[in-house]
């Protein structure tokens, strides 16, 4: 190829263009394999569970397939098979909470809606051969109609959306078939038994192997809220009131500062969480009437603290210039440290208190703690080196961080009447199963006198 | 009754208390029965295209049925009714976008599941007859957990999650169908065009027949958000800088001050509009690209607008004694009053820009006088009368209106960018169709010179 003539340049450097673009798409799609591979194992090692989920399906599936498989081979009936199929299809979810509240939708709407049709097939054989299809032509309109309309009530829309579906699809399919009312009974028997044994085969597996309760999922994600909420605090105690002031570090993409986001984007979960955990029954440490709608109100109060610490976030960065040029005043400093790390512990320990199931101890004493000090920062402000500039920088800094220990303060008063409502123990009541009124019982009265 | 003897006093009072209760406990049963009736007649009030929707499914459910019951009363096949009924009303959603993406991910899913279903049919039969149901349950087992198990990507929940489901289903159920592979093809091809039927029955009443685009209600949705936010800041520049602080009028529980969280709420619907939005085809002045990513990075900011709304209205709240008893001074009052009527004016331009279509233009003045007049605010401060207390509750409320203006200014700058990349238009240029290089457009770069 060398020693080819000059004039097959053009020709001998197409090859390898070619050659090239082959290469590289080839490395191009390599790329995004190896990205999706990534991506997949990242999902996997994140949470073990959902690869345990993806076995279940498949598990729940293949025994309800290979039992009604070798029984329709028996008997015939290969259309009986169908309706467990796509029942265990349909009705598995990643929640033991969401399963539970899709199959018990599914098994009475098509209990319910079976009943209907019969009837309506009974009313409709009365008006004769000809009339018949126009009057079941009629019921179904009305019914669908209706029942699509109240699915725009949120509380159906909440509980029984999926159920109302089911409730038309059974309706619909009872009552268009062409079928004699004695067929029709034998084979609605027959579609019920089959998708309450799919409905079954679902619960089973969804509350023996593995659950994934959507409870608990409800428990542990509020609780983690917060504590991105409490590194936001300390870390901006730490990393920038008491290290960044003085050494200039850069904070710029610092994941404590961001985490705050995921908690103000969280509600869309949590709301779905709590619908879903209603359906649970007992579990663990959370028996079946646990107050679920409570975690709903914790987290909308950590939302709103959230927001306050987005407030203070975007007044950092928008001032970060002007503190560094004016050099923040060392006791103010100290106040503005104090304030995020008490406030911050506050937090984590409303964190774990929920995780452990006890009431919060130490959260007032630290909340106090933060107000006390948020109270001095303001007669501190006005030292004789300090320009106007400097006070209003300040004084809304301290603002600021009032505003947060504020809501923190509204997040801890969600919390003692969660641990109020769930009967939370103390760690000394919970082994002995006794009530007792000395020891940790007084220290925390202390706490509590502390904060009024 | 009344000549009774007093003996039976107590039998006589029972009497009553029982008509009383049955009483009570019917008109209990009325009023309840009145409630619901009110939230029905309030949801179609609200929202006639609810009602619309509803007769909508009524309508094809009937047609579809009534086909197929008298196809079905003459061919025979009482089976093949039940694909096309089942397709329409698990497929019709409120939004065509919805309708959309569960329509084409059936069929899409359906034909290749169903393909992939009777190769496997063909290569477990060349393992014989007892290896056969060995082996079709392994492959519906690896398929299923495969499948399951990607459903868990974000970008596979949010495009092809019901494609996933149905593609098991689909699977699932020609895999363990008893018959032969002859007999399935016929029956699979049977299945396809019920199932394709079926969607584009309910394709065709979610586009033609008084169609809810999910793409047109992000957008409006956005717009009222917007909306939402400068009567908020209209609202308390008028009714609290320039009013209440003077007549110390209740503002507790006005709508204009609660409307922000409203806002807060809304990124699940929009996250779920803009994903329905994607299916649809182009509609009214809405191309088949049109950004709707870019509704979502507004309606981010716009809720970054609304946290800060949040600080600013605790902010109001907790200081209200203060204020007042510390008499407001006069020029910070109507500079405060400025700044929140201009920000206001502002975000409402911005939303009638997005619901006309056309760039805004009048923003950027607004939210020039507004950091303006906040620059001036700093220097106001220090009268000769002023207290400590007083110049710290000054500064906090002008930072405060400051960060509003701030965050109102990305909202603007995110609002241009979606006018850029949708080619939004001027009403002139939308008229003559040309675009035009003066008039208008150069008030535009005097209007942007303010902004600098």
């Amino acid at each position: 190829m060398e020693a080819a003539p000059r004039t097959s340049n053009e020709k001998a450097g197409v090859t390898p263009l070619l050659t090239f673009s082959i290469l590289s798409s080839f490395l191009k799609i390599h790329d995004k394999m190896k990205a999706a591979a990534m991506t997949l194992k990242k999902l996997a090692v994140d949470d073990p569970r959902r690869v345990r989920h993806s076995l279940k399906v498949g598990l729940t599936l293949t025994v309800i397939s290979v039992f009604y498989y070798v029984k329709a081979l028996y008997s015939g009936l290969g259309q009986s098979t169908m309706w467990a199929v796509l029942t265990v299809v349909v009705v598995t979810e990643y929640t033991a909470g969401a399963t539970l509240y899709k199959g018990l939708n599914r098994v009475i709407a098509t209990l319910l809606a079976g009943a209907l049709g019969l009837g309506a097939h009974r009313l409709a054989a009365l008006a004769g051969n000809d009339g018949k299809s126009v009057l079941l032509g009629v019921f179904v309109f009305l019914l669908a109609a209706m029942v699509t309309f109240s699915r725009f009530v949120p509380e159906i829309k909440a509980r029984y959306d999926y159920g109302a579906t089911i409730f038309i699809l059974t309706f619909s399919l009872v009552s268009v078939s062409g079928y004699r009312v004695e067929e029709l009974i034998g084979l609605a028997h027959h579609r019920l038994s089959t998708v309450a044994i799919g409905v079954a085969a679902c619960m089973a597996t969804s509350i023996a192997i593995f659950p994934v309760w959507a409870g608990e999922e409800l428990h542990n994600l509020v609780a983690s809220n917060l504590d991105t909420l409490a590194s936001f605090l300390e870390g901006v105690g730490k990393e920038y009131f008491e290290q960044k002031l003085e050494s200039h570090k850069n904070l710029e993409g610092a994941s404590f500062l961001i985490g705050y986001k995921s908690v103000l984007n969280s509600k869309a979960m949590e709301d779905s969480l709590a619908n879903f955990a209603r359906w649970e029954p007992g579990h663990g440490h959370f028996g079946f009437r646990h107050p679920w709608k409570q975690y709903l109100k914790i987290g909308a109060l950590a939302r709103q603290c959230a927001c306050s610490m987005q407030s203070l976030n975007g007044f950092i960065s928008a001032t970060e210039k002007s503190f560094e040029e004016l050099r923040f005043q060392q006791n103010i400093k100290t106040a503005c440290a104090v304030m995020c790390s008490e406030s911050g512990k506050a937090l984590a320990e409303l964190a774990s208190a929920i995780r452990d199931m006890r009431p919060p101890t130490a959260t007032a004493g630290h909340l106090g703690n933060a107000a006390k000090v948020g109270s001095q920062v303001k007669m501190m402000v006005p030292s004789e080196t300090t320009t106007v500039e400097e006070v209003l920088l300040y004084a809304t800094m301290a603002n600021l961080l009032l505003e947060i220990v504020h809501s923190a303060k509204h997040v801890a008063d969600a919390v003692v009447q969660l641990a109020n409502m769930a009967k939370f123990k103390h760690a000394e009541e919970a082994k002995s199963g006794v009530v007792k009124h000395n020891g940790d019982g007084e220290s925390l009265h202390v706490v509590i006198d502390v904060r009024n």
